[in-house]
């Protein structure tokens, strides 16, 4: 998405470690006209796919899915993140791994929301490693529920986690591919 | 907001300790017409008030004020919990008792995104005590910023945060206001 990819060129910045900050515009400051185009962008690429339901995880995922839900007419459920395993039967839960914060949370949704009736589309806002989408995969397999696939708004591709849902047969979009950061300069991989 | 109203008698329930539940169409799983509604209705409450920013909490707010950044075309930031007092000076922090978990927390947003140029209008799924917008209110005075008002889409109004937000000068606008809950029953002040 050209928008998407314009907003990182001016306004993400590259951390040490490899870190894309994009906060002005996506993670913590929101541009609407962004949320609108990423919700609209989510919908079309996902249209006519039999989806019931978005699932996305706390906290910057939510907006995206909101967005992507208005332009759907469909309702969105977030997994909220658990330091303790201390969690009952009336819950889904699956442990994550964080490789921004180096350590496991757990995933949780209420069985109430996530049902064997749904095909869920998965959202989040960063696919890198993957451990978030596939803690939100595990959580629809085991309400018994159908994938539709996963839209994220940044895939940073060479860290290869899109690759091997992908790989696995889930059908991944992301709005903005990074095919690599090299020093401060951001390619994509449509621009190779 | 006679949605959110019927939303509330239809789907909440009371648990033990007072705790209206939600979680089926406002803070986990969300209804996209509810979100639609409650965006618009924020809009025109605060239309021409000079409002330049939404500001919201993680993470039951995030949702309703992408919605209403979204219908007003202005940026949303949203305030961060953290759990540790470990802050620097590139960010705006405060501490927020949370009753619902008995504990505190710091409350913090870059100080890149909220500025002594903003106009402010604080968006949450519930007002109770009043303990989080006040602490996002706090965070708008440290970065100098003016307030335009609060917009949550529930409030408890017998436990008397919202009318000491109001005592103050500020203006806080609920999409569904309770008066009281007995048992099961649930009043809206406006069936007062």
């Amino acid at each position: 998405m050209r928008l998407m990819e314009e907003m990182i060129l001016r306004e993400g910045t590259i951390l040490p470690g490899g870190v894309l900050k994009v906060g002005s515009f996506l993670n913590q400051r929101i541009d609407p006209a962004l949320l609108r185009a990423m919700g609209e962008e989510i919908a079309r690429l996902f249209a006519d796919c039999g989806v019931t339901k978005l699932l996305t995880i706390e906290s910057s995922g939510i907006a995206i899915a909101a967005s992507a839900a208005m332009a759907m007419d469909l309702p969105m459920v977030f997994a909220k993140k658990h330091r303790t395993s201390n969690v009952d039967g009336a819950v889904l839960s699956t442990v994550v791994h964080s490789f921004t914060h180096g350590m496991d949370y757990n995933a949780v949704v209420s069985r109430d929301y996530l049902t064997s009736e749904d095909c869920v589309l998965l959202v989040d806002d960063f696919l890198a490693s993957g451990a978030a989408l596939e803690g939100l995969a595990r959580l629809a397999d085991q309400a018994g529920a159908r994938l539709a696939g996963a839209a994220v708004a940044i895939e940073k591709r060479f860290q290869g986690g899109g690759d091997a849902l992908r790989d696995r047969g889930l059908r991944v979009e992301s709005l903005a591919q990074i095919a690599r950061m090299d020093g401060d300069e951001i390619v994509f991989t449509g621009s190779l």
